[in-house]
């Protein structure tokens, strides 16, 4: 079947047409997407229970705003869609937003608050790591260096498709300089909302206690996900 | 192993150090990534020759421009990291811009230019876009939606590994508001640069012409790589 | 009189009352901006006829779409105003694109298109740009590489009230990394836009062409008036 | 006399040139400036002793990066200048972005923390700003909405030059999203680390503890100044 010529013929006329065409109903998609949130469940010392309750709360908020951008986005006027005043763009925008927001948010929390955990040199996450950056203490290095770098955002360790290889990225708030076709692997939340309450501006102690309690048997099963992901990609 | 406690003191001790420690030198990492630009070598009455031409000098800039901050990466200082005045940062931004830039204008190349493609039903492509959009013409309409909504940038249909189904993603110039975790299975470049020459400011024929000759059989390709990697994320 | 106390009040009290309060009607605003467009008429070679005629076009596109947004923002809801999912906000920052792009477009409009124009050394503007650039010769090459590093964007020379100097700024798109405080002086369009139907990628050429045809009268009186400018800002 | 015609064909000349041309040593600029930071000295209760004092040395920080960035532009390779992979692109980038944050820091500093202060009726501030919102307490909303919108940023009260009004802006971060042309007469700080060691995410009292305790003296002067800047716009 060929890319449907009625519809972009209809188009193309609606869009010449003198006489405003009456705005279609859209029909609701069945298929929007309903996002749960992640508990924050950390046993830690590095992060006072208030900081930890609030960003449980900020999660919370970007899960929520995160299913009511997908739900107006099901009926957004797709007809006027353009880069300068456009509701469905606005939409798509936030949708990218949230989505990273909520996402990483789940990672993030999912991956620290382990102080007891341990990397082993014949695990995966280290010998993946350790190939990729020469030596594993240069990718802590490397790591470090990018989330002292993020302009209130994220350093994400992730498994990129395109250069076959892991990276780490440097994302400013949630959805700024984001590489295509990454898997994240290790995520630790740079803005100011994670550590201001306890650390006030010193966000390296807070990232040096972030690393300190890695919870690297959750960080291996995402690598081991992510080799399998890597297999496909090469094959 | 435990994450390297010595390199954290070295690293606190330093930050605390009254005294200025000497730069270490870096040692030049072997693993430096080099990447190949790809050839737009597209049968198509839809784009001009010359504005091929120069499409293509675009590519093989950002794939020179990538490589090259690579190579300046190996030894950018570290330690000095910050987010307001601080080269590495500023390396590890170029990287996210040039990466986006070489990887999606080569995967547009490579889906455009068939004009006798088509999408048949039985395809997985048909039935995915079907399944997650409602029908397909739905998802033509909100991609159509998604390129129109781009401030000079890219409309990509991609599977994300987060919610597990096909999104449309609008992105402005190459890195500004991507999702994490999204293989990109239908790209088409909305820089003014793709089409000024030929269309001037009518993006939409030019997107129109762009979808009569999407390449399907590429497309179906990307869509069993994602389909087999949907398995991984959801084993 | 104090801030208003009461409507302070009334606010923390809806904010934390169980039962939602109706939304209240807004009155429209009285003094909703309109915006006219400026015209593209300029005498020149540089530029193709169709191009010059695109890009009137796209000018009277987003005075229009500024027009909207302004109307808009008479009756869109503050009391939910957030950074995730808000009408509002995406108001906000719509108006601040097409607030830029509208007057930007207008301003290089009018300080091209004069090839027979001549800068003396005698005049403000020269001497200015002199005074704080070293020499004219270095204001023209620095000029020269901010539009050349826009990333689609302007170059604009402009009077910083904050460093109370002239200063060269790159824009990306139309309000990404904008100084507050700053009087326009000199524009240059650095979209693709505007060079690639005649020039395709060669946007040094375009610039050439673009500071061979300033008109230096124009800028003179924009000079004039920035000193004006400077005196009470300096008062 | 001319723009600099030779300058222009030297440079076309070596941009065609085979052989590539030794770079040519930047004379230093004199005029490189330097911007002496601000003194949080506020007297309230709003904000604790700890938060003032780290953002007081975050404040400092911005003022020797700005400086920084100011001496390393001096020098910077204008020749490469390029929108992909250039060390003077990211320098101009981070001028801005230190430039708005040093100034907005003072400006912010300066404008709270006066808890006795009042607005008057027959105040020019009062005055204009019922004038262009239809009346003070839509001003009031329209700037609390505009604070609770940033995404990490900054809320604005301008006198735009543009519109010839009175607007309020909303930051993301320090320069995106920012309109030219503007002066600043209210500004109140909307990033994470202003309210999270004392409010968590309650942004809404912080704002509302800020706007109690706005200094109408010190915003009375500004006011004074942009009428006067209004009156040369004007002209």
């Amino acid at each position: 079947m060929k890319i449907n010529e009625k519809l972009l013929e209809r188009m193309v006329e609606e869009a010449l047409s003198e006489t405003p065409v009456p705005p279609r109903r859209e029909k609701r998609l069945e298929e929007a997407y309903v996002v749960q949130s992640k508990k924050f469940d950390v046993k830690t010392d590095s992060l006072s229970e208030k900081s930890r309750a609030a960003h449980q709360e900020l999660l919370d908020g970007y899960v929520k705003a995160l299913n009511e951008v997908s739900a107006q986005l099901d009926t957004a006027d797709r007809e006027g869609a353009n880069p300068n005043n456009s509701a469905f763009r606005n939409l798509k925008i936030d949708e990218a937003h949230n989505l990273n927001a909520a996402f990483l948010h789940g990672l993030f929390f999912d991956n620290v608050g382990s102080p007891s955990s341990r990397v082993t040199v014949d695990s995966l996450a280290y010998m993946r790591l350790a190939r990729d950056w020469g030596d594993f203490n240069k990718w802590q290095k490397d790591f470090i260096a990018c989330g002292m770098s993020a302009r209130n955002g994220w350093v994400v360790t992730c498994y990129s498709t395109f250069l076959k290889r892991y990276i780490n990225v440097v994302v400013d708030l949630h959805c700024l300089n984001v590489p295509f076709g990454c898997i994240p692997i290790i995520v630790v939340d740079c803005w100011e909302h994670t550590y201001y309450a306890d650390y006030l501006k010193d966000r390296k102690s807070y990232i040096y206690a972030m690393m300190r309690e890695l919870n690297w048997s959750k960080i291996e099963e995402r690598v081991e996900k992510a080799e399998r992901i890597a297999k496909v990609v090469m094959s």
